[in-house]
C-alpha cells in the first residue's frame, strides 16, 4: 500500500516542570521509512495552554518537507501536559493524516477529571472529537484523515526497532537528551 | 576488525551568533554502527571558549552508554568557533578512541591567521598536537588513541548514507533542527 520510503513526521515534547507556567520544546523528526532520519524541526508550546494544533500546523506547513510527508504521528494527543491538539484540525490543515500514538489505554474518566480540576473541562471534548481508540498489537492509535487498514501499514513499516514508530522513538530520545543533557529511555 | 554493531559517539555544535559571547548547545548522537540511534546526550561550551575539552570529558564519563562506547568521531577540532578540543587529552581522559571529521582539508595558515587576530595563537599547538590530517576517501580524519586501518574500518560501518558518518551527520541535523526550527543539510 505504501512504500517502505514513505516520508512520516513523529511528534513530541520534552520533559518539562509540570508546577511552572512557561513553553516547553516539541521536536519532530522527518524520516524515510523507518530507518533513515531526514530533518529535524523544532517549536516551543505553552504549558497547559490551547496552542499546539496552531503551532504544529505552522511548522508542518512551512518546512521543506512538507511536499513528501504521507503521515503525521503524535506521541499522545497532548503536548506540555494539557495543550491537547486538534487531530481533525490538524489533518485538515496539513491535508496529511495523522496517528496519535498512545502505549496504554486512555484512563478518559481520569482525564476528564483531571481537566475539571483545572477548569478546562472543556478540552475533553477535543479527546473525544479524536475518535475511536484502535488496539494494534500492543499499543493504541486514534486517526485522522486515514483509515485503520492504511495505519497499520505505516506502523509496521515505521516500527523497525521497538513497539513504538522511530520517528515517535527518536522525537522522544531527542527531545529528552536536548533538556536533560541524557536521554531517557521509554519513548 | 569491528563489529558491524560497534557503539559510537558523533558530536557536533548548534548554530550560533559568532559576534556575540555566549554559550553555544553541544548535541551527541549515541549510534549502533551505522544505523540505530541509541541515545542523545548534550552541554553547553563558551563561543570562542577553552572549556571543549573538560565539557566533553565530563559528558561522556558521566553518560550511561560510556561502557559500550568504542570511539568518538568529532565534526572538526574545534566547538562554538575557536574552543578548540585536546583531542589526545579527551582520549586520554575517557580512554575512547577519537576520530575528527573533516571534511575539506584544513588552510592552517588561515587558521593561525585568525587566531593570532584573535590573540589566542597558543591555541593552534591543539591544532598541531592533533596530529597528521589523513585522507579517507573524500574527507579528511585526525586520530587519537587508534591507528588508521582501524579508523577506516570504523568509517565503514558508519557512513551509510552519506560521505559524513550517521553518529555526525545526526548530531548536525539535531543541532540545527533544535536551535533554528528546521536543520539544514549540509552535514
Amino acid at each position: 500500500m505504501f512504500k517502505k520510503e514513505i516520508r512520516v513526521i513523529g511528534i513530541d515534547d520534552a520533559p518539562f516542570d509540570k508546577f511552572k507556567r512557561g513553553k516547553v520544546l516539541v521536536l519532530a523528526t522527518i524520516f524515510r521509512g523507518g530507518s533513515w532520519l531526514d530533518g529535524v524541526l523544532s517549536t516551543k508550546v505553552n504549558v497547559d495552554g490551547t496552542d499546539s494544533t496552531r503551532k504544529l500546523i505552522e511548522m508542518i506547513n512551512k518546512c521543506k518537507f512538507k511536499p513528501q510527508l504521507q503521515c503525521i504521528m503524535l506521541d499522545g494527543i497532548a503536548l506540555g501536559g494539557f495543550n491537547v491538539i486538534d487531530i481533525r484540525e490538524l489533518n485538515k490543515k496539513t491535508r496529511i493524516p495523522v496517528i496519535v500514538i498512545i502505549r496504554q489505554y486512555p484512563d478518559f474518566k481520569k482525564i476528564k477529571n483531571a481537566l475539571k480540576k483545572l477548569k478546562k473541562e472543556e478540552r475533553f471534548k477535543l479527546i473525544e472529537k479524536a475518535g475511536q481508540v484502535h488496539k494494534v498489537g500492543k499499543i493504541y492509535v486514534q486517526l485522522a484523515g486515514i483509515n485503520l487498514e492504511k495505519a497499520k501499514n505505516i506502523l509496521k513499516i515505521t516500527c523497525t526497532r521497538s513497539l513504538i514508530p522511530e520517528p515517535i522513538r527518536t522525537a522522544h530520545l531527542i527531545a529528552s537528551g536536548v533538556v536533560n543533557g541524557e536521554s531517557k529511555g521509554g519513548a
